[in-house]
């Protein structure tokens, strides 16, 4: 029925976490948090211009995962939400989304901050983040109202870590 | 050397746009144009809660590309930039992201505003939109600055399709 998709890494994401428990989880919470991105030589010529830009999107896969749930108890409540309801790491397709503060563009080494993601894990794609598609201040944010701003100071634990690898 | 990673549509996106000649460019150049998500039975249960959300992110393939150029000329500017300084389509992994507005949620069915995306295209993930999380309203947007009101009016053409399929 459905197709398969398959992706190969253009680059791999550096960070200071070596292990899930105790990691920030969302940018939010990882502010002035340093990591870098090396980008495959093959790439290097796709990010010329990127330097303008203060924030980007990283699209990657949460490599240490197997498995998912279709309902999750997430970080920021007691109670149970459909995982496409939340942010949850242990998803359907195991994709992360981060949009990191952008430092330094050096040949093939991006300088990041506001890093929530583990070291060692490969790197999909980058957008660039603009304001005028992306910034929306007003949406409703649903079950986590009134929670979002604990994600400042919330860590992650091995709760999605049933089968990491 | 590096690994590949396959991923399974969770559901597929209906809307108005079967060619992309013509279509928006970004969420916020089709503004008001409805479409719907069909989320696959396998996955209705990881919905729930989702409603609370007035904006949803979809990670999705640009599934009719094929191949990729590092430097592009966007629709939005006459000189080339690296395709990971652009939202171009045609990048080494086509992976699309678009934030949407989600209207109503029926079931398996979600009715979406402000759809970019073209008729048919599989679904790999959605997340909730969390300002807290997501909107960073002052950031630099590098070559877009000026430029990017533009998208509002601006329309695809077929710059990216040599190799549709």
């Amino acid at each position: 029925m459905a197709q398969n998709y398959t992706y190969s890494p253009i680059g791999i994401i550096h960070s200071p976490f070596h292990d899930p428990a105790g990691m920030p989880i969302q940018p939010a919470g990882a502010s002035g948090v340093r990591g870098s991105i090396e980008i495959y030589e093959d790439y290097k010529e796709g990010v010329i211009d990127l330097d303008g830009f203060s924030r980007i999107f990283l699209i990657y896969p949460f490599h240490r995962l197997d498995g998912y749930a279709l309902s999750v108890t997430p970080f920021l409540d007691t109670t149970p939400h459909g995982v496409f309801a939340t942010r949850a790491p242990r998803r359907p397709n195991a994709l992360g989304l981060s949009s990191v503060r952008l430092c330094e563009v050096r040949g093939c080494v991006l300088n990041i901050e506001d890093v929530d993601i583990l070291d060692g894990t490969p790197l999909f794609d980058i957008k660039p983040y603009v304001p005028a598609f992306d910034a929306f201040p007003n949406e409703a944010d649903g079950w986590l109202s009134g929670r979002s701003e604990t994600v400042l100071f919330t860590k992650s634990d091995s709760r999605f870590m049933g089968n990491i690898s």
